[in-house]
């Protein structure tokens, strides 16, 4: 079960609301690659996580719950970024406020809103939103648990390649100070949680966890295509040559090698449409039936 | 550009058809870890990939290119598995086609209708959809492409993992011969495509791609919590001890260590609404106005 | 603006509830194939039907209005199918009322639940959702309404085939005499509106609607493969030869042929990646710069 | 910011496992009446609660924080109730464990797999997943935050409403002793959540709070239809009377009366397509044009 | 069934087209807390409404049909501000038409595409969509409909009230007479149906519906816990005083008291994964198999 | 199965990069008239098409494969429109580099930033997204594939009838002479496209696919509705007249006719909620029960 302070993990502070960074930031609230989506997926994976030792488990736990936090201090910034924006369409640059001055420089705010995610303004009475950029609201199926631990170890270093790398983008967008300062804390955050999700595949046995899952046996699969790169330029021209055709496997299992690819299987012959359907006569056994 | 065969890239073959089957193997044609996801994911990271050479571009091409064949022979076997799938309800078993009877053991069709994507029956004719197991279609968020090559490897890596584990779980659940071999051939490709995006890591730097992206001075993140775990547990009792909080970071860059997590920002202080956003009176600066 | 009569347009009756049944009706209801589609797309292309004449405009809004009704009646079907849906999960058949043994014959009713729609029980309270049979929610993207009238005459008919070849497959699949009288008014109607909108292609001119949209002058386009069909065989086999190949066009202006695909344009070269743009350094001009 | 405490809000036992039930519950985590809703919902009316005290962000954090603990529970009792079911679609009943057994009453696995959640075999590895009964991802569309308190306090009585409606549904069908108990709690902090928020009402004001928002000068709105119950009858039959329609409005400053609609503007007028606007030349002013 | 007149409900104008303010009126046409939503969660609530007495339904009814009649106006309204957008990119102030220029004030006309909802200008044929002012298509998970009457008149309530207040910000940012006209009338009927639903309530027997749904038995629910505030304050603190937790509960049926929320149950115990679904050997019972 | 050509299918060729064009791009790939819509159509009535001659699953298939062609070709110029997009929010027009300058006039790249699909800047590194102009992404419920061959060829004339009215739209919104090229060779196809499938339907039987599916015996459907255009303005004026509702069905097998709709069934009678299924006692027979 779980608590909250009414503080946040680390300060928050806006002094020149920008509607259009507000926007931006809604890209790491209900962004693919945002933080209600590790929130949630480092929550799924620990709750469903089976296993003799309960290590992952609560290891998941922590960083998870630490992650509502950062959604806290994100929807706290886009909320703060919001403060002042236009609300009219018609307003000239000399009736605008301001801190809406400062940001467009004497420009009408009627610019401002068009920059403006719409639903800002009109759904949400300028807070954030669990929405990206371009307003699209965040999605569960983007929680990545799969019941395999090493999958999802995977998975998890991808959502904070991804989720720093956005965060990176944000910080050279930004103008703000207090908002530069916000995402090099959030920057760093992801940093550790890169090494922590890689840091738990070694734990796990680094490259034995692979081929992942690492309880299929082996010998069940079609073995001679299990480390062959396959070229499909149809001029049959070799593809590039790369570690990943050359050398061993990463798993120590095999030897990279490339084939161009070719037919093996028969043209797929799927017959006539049944009776009763709904195709087209034409599609079954007798078309002069009725 | 691209040229197609008509044959398939591997035999697919259904000797007892069966529509709970059709409906299992569609979590791997528009599943989130199915065959669309990666092909399309493999075709907008090569089409987007921007570097002075063009070694992943290349890879990236002929692997998507694959992978159109994988669709295509997974879409043949949920035909096949549906061809004698009943089309009413009320038919008894002795009405029912012997091959129904076959998977049914003499029970009513009715029960197999019970087990089918309906969407199978009513709006495709007893033919592939690109949806998942339980009827949801595909949807392109799930195409991973970030304009940064590593945190795709890694996105690509998720993908074959949980794609393989699906596979492997259809191979566990599959009861015909030919569905058994065609998985063992897509089992096989997917142990190879982990090993290709590792080893593309491993070409662009191994541990050197980290923290992703590199390309971010570091010196610019709030660097005393880039390597440190932080524990949130209310009792403020120690998170669970592993390689993710000791030892030297994975980037070599650092070295892992715990805190507990507590507030560095203050309670956050948004103030009252503006006047004309709609909000109530009462959460206005003068709630007596009109 | 519009007016109701609480009379059903057609009479709907059912006289052995089966919420199997009830599932099935749900396609008509919420599917891409449905009534709330088809509903929908006639009004909002009446609504911004631009042109002189408002005969389309008028002619829309009449069917349009008659659609609501068909939703009304296919949800008073759900309804009364759902009627004596079992409750719980372990009911025996004993327990089970009369009705609910007429359908399952004397099997256990967590059969009937398990071929249920789930939120028909948990959501609706037994009642009709706008969802399809895998309860999936109807989504207003597939309301095609393109300015262009005759592009939308043409997704009209398109809707109205899928349409009639659903309740095809649902009057085939039915075992209520009620529900196939139903379902066989709904199929006429569905016959009708196929005619009407071919009927209006025809009233703007038939094959001189042609290509859609026939305001722009074709010689702006690269004519020389306005006529052609392209083959993509790798083996530089030739296409089958068909009407889609051979002969005048259907537009009458121009003459079929055939041609194998070959590349045109050169290798994309998008160059290398930004500063700032969060790639990986190796992306970037200057892969040694910090 | 949060902190957490492995242990359960609340004891979550199973003593007979049932996949089917499992399913059910999902509706309670991921459906639109479940739990990630409610947590998500009032944490960003929290976040974003605009107002000189701060009593309701304070009042809707704590409650958020607690629901974070009631996805935990269902989430548990979920993976508890698929520990044993069934992944072979062919195991015969005799094969079958003996808790399969107890659910089943000795019929083949199989029927059980047909009425899964097929994800639940496919993707999770049998645990929990943030998608509702019938396996639709939770959407967060259905966060309502629309930054006026009082129309997010009927959101959340709402929420709760229908959160509690689906809990009585599940308890109804539930046929475990510690499930049945599980959800006796959580109907009992459904009934406190719709109490809790209707005081929230009465707290700023009870009826005052009316109409929402009660920030606009009510004498901007065409005040002859305020307080209209409008008959649509084609017949022009009067509508029903009730309270609705007789008597003082429930914000008492209008008196409910009743008319019959008529049309009080003209026909819709949107003249002719303009040129370069993709539509068809006879919708265009000059249909000579080329 | 279903019938109409050519002519609106009430006079749209629009002196100034303005296809920003296009844009935003989308949200009360698409957005959650616009007409569509409205009219179809009435039809479905009154085609579903189980009762012996048809009041509810009947009254529903006669709503949704307004309702259609609120669409129709605002999709003109919508084709009205779109009539003469810039339909190319580079256009100068010079060569745009007067009126856009009217509203642009001398800037380029690509600045007001920038500002468009570009599927207006792509899709639509400069018409109205189904979608909110960023272009999401409405989807029909957001017709509330739950079979519970008490509730969905709560859900009601929540729609008018999240619908007016987008109607008063739409009014706010408008600046052409005729829309503000318009939109006067819509609050107007927005103000009437927020009490239509109260009302609703009222004639159910107000505070007696509660909790919703009052058909369970209450001793039932663990009652403990059925009027306490849970406080989550990690430090202990107490949670803010209110209405919420003192005095008698809203329903009469209890007394609000506070407690802070300690962990009742224990540590969840999953257990080890299964052979054969898809976890890494280190999850399963004996990690050596195979 | 499948192969590739490096090159491209045509030349695309970007002078003065615009990532507003680029933005608007973005329907011409992932929007629901885009090109990743009928490439997996087409490919999805090839895979499932069932009939005793190959020609059309033949047919379909060249198309497809000539189509991933054309999402690449619109990447391509996506990305290439995205070269040189402002990284930042407050970089002035003096220090903005000179193509940025070459498109805005010597405005402040703010303003280009504000017209830009948001997730290109902050998802994807400035490459091309599966999404539509306004950033939806595509979703797959748009593939069209009903297992009736002549209601697909219609769903195709319509996706290449609605295409070409996007291609035609982009190429007068266009500035550039290399995206009016490329856009002058995608309208040739979408011409050959449209005819393509046309001409298929003549090949089919022309009207005598007529209605769809032409398996289902007409005289089950009640057939005195089956070319009748039914009326529903209230007052009961007639409708237009047109070629839809005078003169011979199209079809050849009936005459148009005109008739006002009246209600030919009774209103609809649910009856009470049963006990348990979670709706208000008042619903229910006997609502003193407890």
């Amino acid at each position: 079960m779980y608590f909250h302070d009414k503080r946040l993990q680390y300060p928050v502070q806006v002094t020149t609301p920008d509607p259009l960074f507000a926007r931006q930031l809604q890209q790491a609230i209900g962004g693919i690659e945002g933080e209600i989506r590790v929130c949630l997926q480092y929550f799924f994976q620990a709750w469903g996580a089976r296993a003799k030792d309960h290590k992952f488990r609560d290891m998941l736990l922590h960083t998870a719950t630490e992650e509502i936090g950062h959604i806290e201090m994100l929807a706290t910034a886009v909320a703060l970024n919001l403060q002042n924006a236009p609300l009219t369409l018609q307003e000239t640059a000399a009736q605008a406020n301001p801190v809406v001055n400062a940001v467009m420089g004497g420009e009408r705010p009627r610019h401002m809103v068009e920059g403006m995610l719409h639903q800002h303004l009109l759904s949400s009475g300028l807070a954030a939103m669990p929405v990206n950029s371009d307003g699209i609201p965040f999605d569960c199926s983007h929680i990545y648990a799969s019941g395999n631990l090493a999958a999802d170890m995977y998975a998890n270093v991808t959502a904070e390649a991804t989720g720093r790398t956005l965060a990176v983008r944000l910080y050279n967008a930004a103008h703000d100070p207090g908002m530069k300062d916000m995402l090099s804390f959030l920057i760093a955050r992801d940093t550790m949680h890169q090494q922590q999700w890689l840091a738990a595949i070694e734990e796990m046995g680094g490259p034995a966890v692979l081929p992942i899952p690492d309880s299929f046996d082996q010998s069940l699969e079609k073995q001679e295509f299990s480390y062959v790169y396959m070229g499909t330029e149809a001029s049959g021209m070799s593809p590039p040559e790369g570690r990943f055709n050359t050398g061993p496997s990463i798993d120590g299992k095999g030897t990279f090698s490339t084939m161009q690819s070719i037919p093996m299987g028969a043209e797929p012959m799927l017959g006539p449409a049944r009776d009763g359907s709904g195709a087209q006569r034409k599609q079954m056994d007798d078309p002069s039936a009725p």
